[in-house]
């Protein structure tokens, strides 16, 4: 769950790579970086919010033609200021690299590196590796051509595992782009006149005012030289994987990825979801969404079951990760903080909540003991997607809870759980009939199914559970 | 438009008014401040937002269990640092005060406080103002006592005009409340055992824990001394005209102001509105709210018109106040970067837009902009209100605007002027229905229809409209 | 022990305050501020260093013809950031005020004038009262009349014990300094065209280009109209009696003080040292003056001697207030990184060491102890003054130690206790004859011998011991 | 001028090497750095002085038994941030360096690496090229061993010209020290226990309580592996030429360097300027050092000749830096703001000054004008070193400064230009005596005879001239 932005323009970038990064905030709140190339790279990286990390005396020197930027959310390597990306390496040439996915043999591919090639990281995190695979593969191609890069690239493409789109700088050469084998990461590419935008959402490109030109194919590199003329290849042809959660609750609903709306996926989760509701028919007054990426869902809900959609809790803005509360003891409290029920709206009612997932069930809970204290009569739940049971290794934060709240209950015991009258998930028939694209779009659906595109060796499965106890 | 809000309690009441003020952070946020009182007064005040100007190691002296905080929205006196309210006077026995509202008499009043009672007043703020003319009156009853009190907000209350709902500690004797003669500002009081809140929104209340109790009446004083005794009186009694604009577009949706849920007004003024929608009975595809204020009225007119609702606009939550754009000229490309189109949902349909008002028109006119370059193939317009025609000068930052887009144009050619398709208004029927109560509430109405419940003297008049052309 | 600058000039003040602290930073590291009128009051102030107080940004609204500026070293209060000077009162005019020394009735006094004049006080800074007081007087003395002024202070005066010279500036009307009835502490006049300068110490004149016009007499006030008329008067003649502890450690060498300069006062007190160390004849090869105070004296005290001037000790000048030492557990160790010693010049040889003073013992202790370890065969230890005995109330931060190591002591006792080979003291007639003047100013040397020129009221005592307990 | 610390221990260093960098802050206050190794490296560098740069929350993460840390003072390449030391290169195996000097074929050196070596350097300092010319040795060296970690090494002494002293350390391998092949930067070696620590200064080792083992030779490689052995090499044998400036004016006169104390060199400066000064033997009243490094020099000028020595110029400790002077024109006044007179030691008196150098001449003419201005009836100007004429290359910021004012004026001509009555230069002769040594240390003397012991290759020249006229 990162976020990523490189811009290649004929004048500076760190401006726009600055409102981009804003826009894509919400992929990431917990750093934020960026670098750009004059005749040489500048710098700045920080933990916090764009708006903080970023101050007016940073852009007097973030000059340059050419830029990458990045917003993260901690998954493996938790929070450390160095794990900021992106990351930049001397050897060859001086490389700048920033990307959104997890690698899966993060663990055994640096430890070959290291003892093997004698490079060194100095941090945690994936991007780190990533950047040294390639920075490696590329000194035994040197001097510089396409042909080079492309091999370097499929070095690379052979040696990590996982999930990562993400994009490059390589000094005097130019700017690359690269999207895994299998495209479980989403990254598109924007042009306007002669320069280009690749990010991970489309939003990016419409807010800097770019056209959408198209996504990256899975396995395909990108290469924009200083010229501005550009190359790409798909250097493997693998079956498409997209990470089904972002179109679920991770991307912005104004973003299309690989040509579906995230929108009107959205929208059609709630039509199907309908489906579900209808065999139960309960008896309720008002449709609540828990704000706000399920909007949608409840909005379609409310259409095909005729039952009346309600904003019944209001999202504080104001309160936001950065949040300090002295003297407040009570965790548990924060819950009204955030979310502020409309009383008059829901007392003497039966409300039908609906929200996107339910991962550990405890913020259901809060939510549905807030709604009845309100003086709600019942309170039921409906989840635009099917019940989450397996760990993603592929970049969604879920790798590190070891239970869901279904991985070992029945729909039945959840709802006992959360304490709701009723609980009603989306089927899995429901969840792939509302992203079904006429060219077949391929899903990775692991966290539902645990089917999983890409293995994760046995050793590094083993560092990832020991890393996860650690944090607890 | 700022907010207050004093807490009385039998501990640290720090924390609470700092999660409060970050509760109303919506109604100010140029800058924000508290003050505490333990055995002396303890101060942090500071431009920007609650989260940016208290840092975790100004609780350290917030001591003490009163408090009052503020965030301010600037009317007269722009944004200079020393306007932050709470203000402070030591003599007589050392009062600390904070309001909403704006004083219409103050250049008149101010003058003459300086030059017969020569106190001198060191910002431009209305808060300093209130606070020298309740200290000078209470200088003469002395001692203390609730009948000395009750006299000097007696002599407050006939000097200072305009609005002002307030918080005040006097120094070893207790907190007071105040709304004034007509009410125009909300105040609510909550309790909580031996422990009293009192703030500009009920939903301040609710997310402390407080029990809402009731609103202050117009006129009414309220004083809790420091054994957590309770004296009121209500000093004057004039005609209730609460500003019907909270309603409309200032207050949070959750919460209750003198009765009236303010989500429950916005799905009437929807629900009224359908009338005039139904007159022209537009041929159209989706309602679309402009976030985030007008939501539940386009809901309610969806549910009477039956055109479907789509969230055809999306707001950027991180693009704040704090926004630091650099390199980027066109101020008007800043609607892009806080509101951001699915043009999925826009593309080939036909719009409704809805929004509470309108003011100076050029951000209806950007909006239905961005709509159509999404390829809308008509954009209408609906307002939940009235055209807005006459300068507010009861704190609204209204008198600043010379011009509404309404104020000399007829409803034709404001639609021209935004290029919508169909410009649709609320009637002042429409608009009174909608808030029509059992016990008939009073509104002043006067952005709409001219009609000024307290009269605005000739120089300070012409004082203001001075100090507002400088402004721009 | 403080240090204040108040300037009135025909152009902006800001700079020259804030270039006037940074000369007089020596007498206060704790706090600085800065109050400066235009057509308001314009105020900075902060805990911390004068460079580390005052940003750039600050001056864009320090604006303002007339300025008072002040550094704190804490006395009674600690150092709560509320205590820094300058202070303003709202009433009568608007009035700010900083000064130097101790007012000695400061329990008392406050508690009177709150219970009696319902002035609250909001902070334990001195300034603050005196401000207070000042206030109350002034505003018995409507409308403004230099007449009236005087009036004021001579209440002032009556009232307040202790010692204070200090600026004030009151709207609208000018700029006022005053010195205590006996000119305890320091303040001298200077002036430049139309402009004036008044400071603690003379050394801001000369650095800021002002004319050293003259010393401020006991008990005289000094107005300057905004007009730039002079008015000044003595209003009470008593007895001078200058603090002598200026002259040894606390002041500038490049300062002048009623006339004497205090290099040459240390160049005397070193000459009269040389009878005693004549007494004692010690076999030693090298002076060596404790660094930064005590280089005149130790000078002078060589060429009396025909004993070899060494500087066997060096400060480090990074190390400073600030200083913050991690892991560092040892208190003791931070004579180290202040002091170093050139070991070369220690080595083998009888040192004798010179210091302006012995307070609680401890730093000479630990400087012998260093020497030692560098490998001197003795340590001989000769002070410019008599021995401290009696604890300071006037200003000078030896109230709140309750022992001074001599207080209890022989002078063999100290000597065994700091561990000394020899050690010896200046004596009360080498003390007087070193700051004899032809017009014999007169001296409060109550540190020495306890005759304290103003007696501090009983239950003042009681509660000054009271908080120096609580401190410790 | 820069200066370095590398410590080796068995716990924590970061808070050791914090307070080391405060001793030697004097050798440079543009930037400082810090780089910790714990299983990985922990940075933080940052313009400013060290009291600045570091922060309490930074030694949360500065972990770790081996750390180096740097202050710069600029040379080649401004001050960048980017340019603070150490360094930091991933391949092979992960260094950190920082170093004292200056690289004279920085340029042809650099595009040399970049060229043919592929490696990108991404600032101006000469430590990142120091770092690559060593990490591009060692990666020919794998894997790990002390005999190819010297081989490495002796490429960089090949190939880096000019002066360098410096640390590094290699990850997981241990921690090294070296000294260019001429030694002309000074590096010694301290020990406690298991513990070693390497600085510029002497003075770092007693701060920390290590014991002083010994200088590095010229051209010696030493290692530290993380068992704690220690291996060392001088790898190349040529001439020592120590910078002789470092005792004239650099160094702390409480340090010691290859034998010699810095403060007893100083002595014996000023008494051989005793023999020139006597040649002219002038009327004189006082010998008056320029604070803070001359004083030695003066003091024994002053017993040689008889003339009573008199601290008549005062250093403002507070005016730093980072200095500002709001609304304040004049350069020249500043001088004012360092240096304050004792006017009544000079007034009417005939004033010898000594100063260690004069460079450009500016300051010592302002010094002299400030002298008379005090009233002094003459003032003669004594310098302990001769006529500085050369630029130096090897780190002592007169690279920059294309006129000496003595390289093209005769001593008469000097003396009219600063407007001394006298000017009395030390000699070649004296100037040698003074620091000569029973071993017979070689010194660098270029800045006065032009004698280079390292050439500087003729395109390097003329890019650091181009380079020094854009700084001006």
């Amino acid at each position: 769950m990162c976020g990523f932005i490189g811009i290649y323009k004929d004048r500076e970038v760190a401006g726009d790579i600055y409102t981009g990064l804003l826009t894509i905030q919400h992929r990431g709140q917990d750093s934020a970086g960026m670098i750009t190339f004059s005749d040489h790279f500048n710098i700045k990286k920080g933990n916090g919010l764009v708006r903080d990390v970023f101050k007016e005396k940073n852009f007097e020197y973030l000059k340059g033609n050419m830029g990458i930027g990045h917003v993260r959310y901690p998954t493996i390597g938790g929070g450390r200021k160095e794990d900021s990306q992106p990351f930049l390496s001397n050897v060859p040439y001086g490389i700048a690299l920033a990307h959104n996915g997890n690698v899966t043999n993060y663990y055994t591919l640096k430890e070959k590196l290291e003892s093997e090639r004698y490079r060194a990281m100095n941090t945690t995190s994936d991007a780190e590796l990533i950047l040294n695979v390639f920075a490696d593969e590329l000194s035994h191609q040197l001097p510089f051509s396409i042909r080079g890069l492309y091999r370097a690239m499929e070095g690379v493409f052979r040696k990590v595992k996982g999930s990562y789109s993400g994009v490059a700088i390589i000094k005097d050469k130019g700017m690359m782009a690269f999207r895994d084998p299998h495209g479980i990461k989403p990254i598109i590419l924007g042009k306007k006149d002669n320069s280009f935008a690749i990010a991970s959402e489309s939003v990016v490109l419409e807010t800097l005012g770019f056209r959408v030109e198209r996504d990256l194919l899975p396995g395909e590199v990108l290469f924009i030289n200083r010229k501005g003329e550009v190359f790409h290849k798909r250097l493997v042809e693998k079956k498409h994987y997209h990470c089904i959660f972002e179109y679920i609750y991770f991307a912005r609903p104004d973003s299309v990825m690989d040509g579906i709306s995230v929108y009107q996926a959205r929208l059609n989760l709630g039509k199907e979801l309908a489906r579900e509701v209808k065999k139960v028919s309960p008896d309720v007054d008002f449709i609540v969404p828990v704000p706000d990426t399920s909007r949608a869902a409840a909005l379609s809900l409310s259409e095909e079951t005729g039952i009346k959609y309600r904003e019944g809790l209001m999202k504080n803005r104001y309160i936001g990760r950065t949040f300090i509360m002295p003297y407040q003891k009570k965790r548990e409290e924060t819950i009204r903080l955030k979310l502020s029920p409309v009383k008059h709206e829901l007392e003497g009612k039966k409300i039908m909540l609906v929200d996107d997932s339910i991962v550990r069930g405890n913020t259901s809970k809060k939510i549905i003991k807030l709604v009845r204290e309100c003086g709600a009569k019942e309170v039921h739940f409906a989840v635009s997607c099917p019940p989450l049971r397996f760990p993603c290794y592929y970049g969604i934060d879920m790798q590190t809870m070891e239970e869901f709240v279904a991985s070992d209950r029945s729909i039945e015991e959840v709802k006992k759980h959360i304490n709701a009258d009723t609980l009603i998930y989306q089927s899995m028939e429901g969840l792939k009939k509302a992203l079904e694209t006429e060219d077949g779009l391929g899903f990775c659906t692991a966290c539902f199914d645990g089917e999983y595109p890409v293995p994760v060796p046995g050793e590094d499965l083993r560092r990832i559970k020991s890393d996860r106890k650690k944090e607890f």
